[in-house]
């Protein structure tokens, strides 16, 4: 099976391009569930369910979120009971919404996605190490195929996690910097496996960010206001074909169109 | 005319990959002049004398730094007179080296070669982007074929400095990161872009270095000790195409090899 | 001559505390002139030229700033024409306002006052070592009666500076931290020192903040909307006896009033 | 009864110190406990057997430690079995050593110790909240007598540990900082509370460490080796007087003598 895994969309022009391209891209890949990470889908920061509803319309099956996915207020309205999403596993207990879940594809094969944030160069959340063990020995009992977000900043940490969990995950996938990075592949234990799946927005921007503040924000060391930025649109994502049955990667290939 | 840019070479496995494969690699590409980052090519940790000019042996031109720079003391033995060698431009006056220089390549053309350091997530040296400025203005004056690494941490700072300097040089190629971005592009003033060239060294290390301490090193947050990862070698680099006159750049080709 | 500085005055119940004592605190310990830390002054928040008039209703001659100093829009109204206000030196060139400033004390006596800000887990601005230094330069020119303001977070950067500027100015005081440090002490050339003056504003707060949102953020680490803690008001200060000729300190004393 | 906690003992002067002065001082203000920081007591570096000993000799009872505990290698010799020592209880699972210890008091008085780290600006462990929680959910079992270091950098984090804790054990005292802090009082609750103890080492050090070095390093922005400053000394601490029974405190006194 084929599942494919969406870099941080940035706002609209991120949205629209999924609108206009995943139908033909899901054709191509043989792409059987779309997992899209939309901490930034609305206006850039966090998520409402109007933006999420809007995203499953385009053909994506689930979201996954990361540093942003409080940003905007109104996921508190619906980040309990959408049972297509998940934040960071690694929130303190009580956090609202769920870090893991499974999801029935067509009835018969379940998909677990878990997602997990990074520590170095960002919140002061719990171990992602001991968090996976925890979340995957629940996962295990009910599904082989599993997918790992994991939000992060700096890449020695995305490596060690890759390589922590190869051979138990069917995917661990970088998201956080906005920026493909070219080091896909199949680990050893037959994990797929790439630092960042990227940014799906503007082209032209900054991480998808108008570059005129962020630039200035640079020189001048003083608060900035950012927009999304207009114009062009990339997409950035991959698609891991996975054994059904193992849960194991045979294939990992990276979708970077504009 | 052709540069290439080898991404930071990580100890002996990132050395040896470049005697076995450099020779070959200038040819196919018909490259003109390379530069390599050497911050970590001296047992992971600086570099020394006996290491640079190993690498000049092995068909490198020229070397850039980062912060890793002053990690082996025999660095200050070479670093004042090597013409052939930079390191970060905004360390403080008074600094030992140079963080700007100009090479002549066969008597006829030259080429500028500056060392910046991003600050976020790392040292407190001067504005990346005033110090760019600065070097630039002496810069331009001799050529305009000049090569920017931007020795960096976030993907924001790296963009941000791109797009402040398009037009302005041939290349801004981040390194530090140890992971290759597939981000690589000609901006529209002609300036060619990458936000990481990657790392030279050990394939099935965590960023070249031995997997099991930096993993254990996660796990307990205890001090650790890194040694430079054993087995195959990857190399990364960019060659970029350059206008001799403008030097702005025509194109910008990855290179990914194990 | 004695000097006060006031430390961050956080909202109004720094405000009022000031209102009601410094009167009386001015005539108990013959103070010639006031400065205050007065980032956090509207709302927790910043300043606005509203409340830097009321302050100086109160008695206080002179605002210095800090991180916060661009939190509140209305300074830009302000800081370009208000002589009675420094922000932090280290600020790039073109920064609105200025980082030193000269004031005529009954037009006899010049007072100099520098506010320079710490880099350790704090911004990316100039280094404030240098950055005294050429302020001092201009400084010195027209009095040896120095207030440097030093607003940084690590102790080490702190007791560096002032070790560093011992002899060259009256007085290193530290601010930011909001808490009142009990190492006063004249340096052995003559520079009077402190790590932080404290804060002034609500006593049952955590740094003049209402208590529970911060206490959440710890164990959420979620977004938490701060406000100003109510209640029972301190005020902390220092005032510091200086040599009019030499410019140099003979006493420093503390003041934790509530 | 009267506890005392000494902040940060660094090196040989912060040794000599209490070697002359601890005797008199328990006398003077009738201590019947002595706790001390020793994380920086071994050459500024962690600790050892040797030492420890030392200091127990000299009339400290008992160890707690910091961010430095694992510094000198030696400290994995003796942390197991050494019942008079602790390092932060916020450490993964499975780190050698203790994070709370009860220490009988002539067989009569059971006190309880509990070490924990900050994570604002430090490591990356546990959650400082939920592991007090934890840690003292076993210690109320056997004593109300609760001494808490809070080894920690920001002045947020310690106040709201402070006030999280208020009412359920002895005294929250931070270190970490190395600069005494004035604003000891007994919180609502009944809790002792200090945000920093403070250093015990030399005086004209920067944190106890030789000062040039250390100014050197801010300058220059490169590496620097430390050593602990020579000189006269300083010893920080506070005596708490604690109710036997309930464990809250009736007065804490910071103790700041050269
Ligand atoms: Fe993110
Ligand atoms: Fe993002
Ligand atoms: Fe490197
Ligand atoms: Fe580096
Ligand atoms: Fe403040
Ligand atoms: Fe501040
Ligand atoms: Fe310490
Ligand atoms: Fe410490």
């Amino acid at each position: 099976m084929n599942i494919m895994l969406i870099g941080d969309i940035v706002g609209r022009p991120g949205r629209s391009i999924i609108r206009e391209t995943l139908p033909d891209l899901k054709k191509s890949y043989n792409v059987d569930f779309v997992i899209a990470n939309a901490e930034n889908a609305a206006g850039g920061n966090g998520i409402t369910k109007k933006i999420a509803e809007e995203l499953f319309t385009y053909g994506i099956d689930f979201l996954t979120m990361g540093n942003h996915v409080w940003d905007n207020k109104e996921v508190f309205d619906f980040i309990e009971e959408e049972l297509r999403m998940v934040r960071p596993a690694n929130y303190p207990p009580g956090t609202p919404g769920r870090g893991s879940r499974v999801v029935d594809l067509d009835g018969a094969l379940k998909i677990g996605i878990l997602n997990i944030s990074g520590r170095v160069f960002m919140s002061n959340l719990d171990c992602p190490f001991r968090t996976a063990d925890r979340e995957l020995e629940k996962l295990k009992k009910v599904t082989n195929i599993i997918v790992v977000d994991f939000h992060a900043e700096a890449t020695s940490e995305k490596q060690a996690i890759g390589w922590y969990l190869d051979g138990r995950v069917s995917l661990v996938a970088g998201t956080h910097t906005h920026v493909q990075t070219a080091d896909e592949r199949i680990l050893p234990g037959g994990t797929a496996y790439i630092t960042d799946v990227g940014m799906t927005g503007a082209y032209d921007g900054i991480l998808g960010i108008e570059r005129e503040p962020v630039i200035r924000k640079f020189l001048t060391q003083m608060p900035s206001k950012f927009e999304v930025a207009k114009g062009v649109s990339q997409l950035n994502a991959i698609v891991v074909e996975i054994d059904k049955t193992s849960g194991l990667a045979r294939k990992i290939q990276r979708i970077n169109i504009k």
